[in-house]
């Protein structure tokens, strides 16, 4: 996955354009059966309408010696996102109101966009922005905004049942690694990892520009993503080492949120818990009045919360291949908790003999039993399968981690000592669709 | 407010006489529509009955030389309440059962009453009694009880809708001020508010004695008063600095609870939370099983938790012009919130685009967004407006309080993105009556 | 108590046999009605069968000197449980097989078992197997295992009512006291003070050989508990004065935990609170999946949680008579509270006048109704008792030990203030049906 990262970090991505379109088919390249979407500009989108292409080859500030200052080609965040092209000479003080810096974080260029306002600017360390001198200054900016199409990739795992897990990542962050080179590349490793099996569920994995490209795709598909999504991620924020973070859906109590606790509490030992109120990404969408859907997120350290946030100091070297393999490890758990996710039911009055099975020791000493932590794991499981508890809720009645009680469930449902349950399941309408089909 | 506690603080209030008739004649000359109302002595209220009225003319301990030991003339908490008129000579040892004092306050008048039993008695404070020599002493109690009526003042305030809101204090506590001349003033400076334009609801304001008072208005209005009232306040011990004091209703989870606990939670900071086991005052009454009323109560220093309760040291020094202004804006609020009260529902699917309607910056970079509360809070708004919460819930949603909450509501409405949701209302049947008229 | 555990202590318990036999024999002799009932060995119990009877008359390890170094006529633990007979020469290695020891308790014979699969052994104190030597070893077991039966205990008493608790306890271990003989001579005491007056609820009392007894009680009679049982409890680990200890149900909100929680609140002031993870008696049996029987334990130190558990250490002197009768009292209370229990609602609207039924002073002063514990007590069952609130509800909303409320409601239920409401009970169907008969 860092390979990945490293191999796509140059391109200039933004929401719509050319450098979004080459790393959607560099990925396409390792999905096969992903489709690159084309939307035209102007397509109506809910509240929202889709903005011109943007495309960019270069740009600079140079000073009246004609030495370049401030140059595209150095840093792909050196030009505002959607700048409108502009080719004039002009004072420091008319460039001073299209110039972006951070006071703080004088070696740092910030990642500004303006996708809706007809605007063009240049970011710049602040150092930079102390040097330019009085000018005069030559500012160009060698871009296009004019009718094209916004692209997303969508790729759909069709798997035994319809229910369906929503994976969804964005592709509109220029040369940025832990946001956002991170989403897309441990997203693309989980999905080819899905492939790589026929699954018990199905999967919606979909790379799209940020707010308008995840607007865009509800606008086509969330009525059919409302009837079949059980449980959805949006990865974003997955590369560095500094922490694991869950932000939940606005209920907090979706399927989705349940695994992703889950997962953290047993995966991640510590994590960082956020309110939907620190919302960023698009969950801001799925998780919208009226789109509801069951989306949660487990990311390292969160979008706003890291001093390289937004910055060209969120470089590769903010991400690492543990840090990514984290996260990916996460996500996987909580498919796999998902696709073995139901209810079950002990089918024998009063506890089995577990002995006879040899599951159990037929000596009682006092220390043996509690010692055999597999056998008390099957206990324990047995005690709560009362037919109310999906896999997550047995597994936090047991207090072990859902991996490890799947093994120990299968063997108790070969033994006919659990039997699954399947009509109703205790988690509201969707949740019955979900289990009930 | 603070000016007319002044002037009410000489009178000798009870639960009856002419005392309380000119404490609430006194409010009734700057309160137009309300009415005072006379219930005849012996009349039955559910389980009592209204009291003979007392009046009382002086009363003094006076010894063998004339000299006045202890005169009413001084304070009117000389004399228990409710005392029958006597006018003997006795020793110090009869004197002696008829004395209330307070060995731990040497210098304080306790405040005694017998309502429900025929009995005469002095209070004085510790040091006096210890002065008071042998006797023999001439003791005079100029009183009567006698068939009268109890008073009371009721003052309706018709509103766009026949939902209420009731407002109760009490007027039966003679020369102490924080207990109670500041619940009847900071109540009839509200009422003055509510009447200075239309409102949304209708409001119920009475001034009743306590206890009996608030049982004999119950056993008139308590079937009306279920059917209408969404929320109700006791307001009593409304004039110090010290402190904010919440007390809840039994259920404690009416309306009148969550609007009292969020109004002090952003109006206060810190308040004291006690539980309706420290109850004490009409809340009794309103909250009696299959009385029921959702009211609860925001004060400052609570009844039986200051060292000056119930003594003649709650004198015009407890209270503050500052600590009844605290606590009528505290009323204020709770009512304003209950004014704006409704639930609301987004009228777009994902987002709505902000930024076209003027409402949200065009320029994206990092730290704009946040620094901005108001665009902030209107996009939590819109996220948490699912027509499940109510204004209260709403802004617990988006921390922060309501009355910031209501101008944002109004903006979102105004551009169409938000609609009011009037059928059903999760808060119970009294809601779902109150908002779905 | 303590007299008893004293001369039951030396008998050889084991899930069956004569040891067991007398046991049960003895307690009959205490409990008329008490009933010992025979079941014969091969009979079937839901998973399980009833093993062969057990029945021992000596061991011992003897060396070439015909000197005994181990020997059951010491202690009933040092022949494994269920042990066949044997009687042969061996070596210190063939002999090591067989051995049970605790190497960081040395001076502790170890209990163990082995019920269902056929084995001999010796538990023996660490230093006597580091002084064995090397052999070789007479060893001889003089046990029989045949066809024979189980026995165990039961006691019905019929109360005015067909709602039932139930008091389980075992029989089967051997020469130990806090686990287990405090267990029987508790339950039998409870039993006798049951049988002393016509009770409310009617009990059903089992003295049970630990789990295969408890199965096959419940293969008997699981329908009828399940029908009857509002509430019951294992009676384990009642003897020392070390601790207050509570495991509750696996839902951890029947009736029997709810009076569990509130008795040991009161009676014990702190108090060890287990989860259902930490189940080992025959709470395993009673709240398996599909018995699902309101049943929680409230223990003195509980098993597997101190330092002789399951040892010869677990002798008379870990119990005490003082130990005992505290969890005496406290089950006493618990059925105190169950025989009292049901829900009332106040008759009159408002407040009643107490002081007219000499229920309350009529001198109002500041301190003097708060010092009153009972009037408080009273006017707050009075406020509280809205029909929905059972007796521990109530007693917990007023934050009194039930047991105090009682006589207080007896009185207000004379003087016409409160009524029992016994239509639906707020407890789900086990409840109502319990209140509703």
């Amino acid at each position: 996955m860092y390979q990945w990262a490293r191999q796509l970090y140059p391109l200039c991505r933004s929401l719509t354009g050319e450098g979004t379109r080459q790393t959607l088919r560099y990925l396409q390249n390792m999905l096969p059966g992903m489709q690159l979407v084309e939307v035209p500009s102007g397509t109506r989108a809910f509240d929202w309408e889709v903005p011109p292409e943007w495309n960019i080859r270069g740009g600079f500030i140079a000073d009246a010696r004609g030495r370049v200052l401030v140059d595209f080609a150095d840093h792909n965040l050196h030009v505002v996102g959607y700048s409108e092209p502009v080719d004039r000479w002009m004072s420091r003080e008319e460039l001073e109101g299209h110039l972006y810096s951070i006071a703080s974080q004088p070696d740092a260029i910030p990642y500004v966009t303006s996708f809706y306002e007809r605007r063009w600017g240049f970011c710049l360390t602040h150092r930079q922005r102390q040097a330019l001198g009085e000018g005069p200054f030559h500012v160009v900016i060698d871009s296009t905004l004019e009718a094209g199409s916004l692209t997303y990739g969508e790729l759909l795992i069709e798997g035994e049942s319809r229910r369906e897990v929503l994976l969804s990542t964005y592709v509109c962050h220029p040369s940025m690694a832990n946001n956002e080179l991170s989403g897309p590349v441990v997203t693309a490793a989980l999905a080819r990892w899905l492939l790589s099996e026929r699954r018990q569920l199905s999967y919606r994995v979909v790379f799209v520009p940020e707010t308008i490209g995840s607007i865009v795709y509800l606008s086509r598909h969330a009525e059919e993503m409302r009837r079949r999504t059980i449980a959805g991620f949006v990865v974003t924020c997955v590369g560095d080492e500094r922490t694991y973070s869950y932000l939940p859906s606005r209920r907090g109590d979706t399927l989705a949120d349940r695994v992703a606790r889950h997962v953290l509490k047993h995966h991640a030992g510590h994590f960082d818990a956020y309110s939907f109120l620190d919302r960023g990404s698009d969950e801001r969408q799925y998780g919208a009045v009226g789109i509801d859907l069951p989306v949660a997120l487990m990311m390292r350290s969160k979008f706003h919360t890291y001093p390289e946030y937004h910055t060209s100091l969120d470089d590769l070297s903010v991400i690492s291949a543990k840090g990514l393999e984290g996260a990916y490890q996460a996500h996987q758990r909580a498919i796999e908790v998902l696709e073995h996710n139901a209810r079950w039911r002990t089918t024998v009055l009063c506890e089995p003999q577990l002995g006879r099975r040899g599951l159990h020791p037929t000596l009682s000493t006092r220390d043996g039993g509690r010692r055999d932590r597999r056998v008390k794991a099957m206990r324990n499981l047995l005690a709560y399968a009362d037919g109310s508890l999906d896999l997550v809720g047995l597994a936090e009645a047991v207090e072990l981690p859902a991996w490890e009680c799947v093994p120990l469930l299968q063997t108790l449902e070969r033994e006919g000592l659990l039997v699954r349950v399947c009509e109703g399941d205790g988690e509201g309408s969707r949740g019955r669709e979900a289990f009930g089909e």
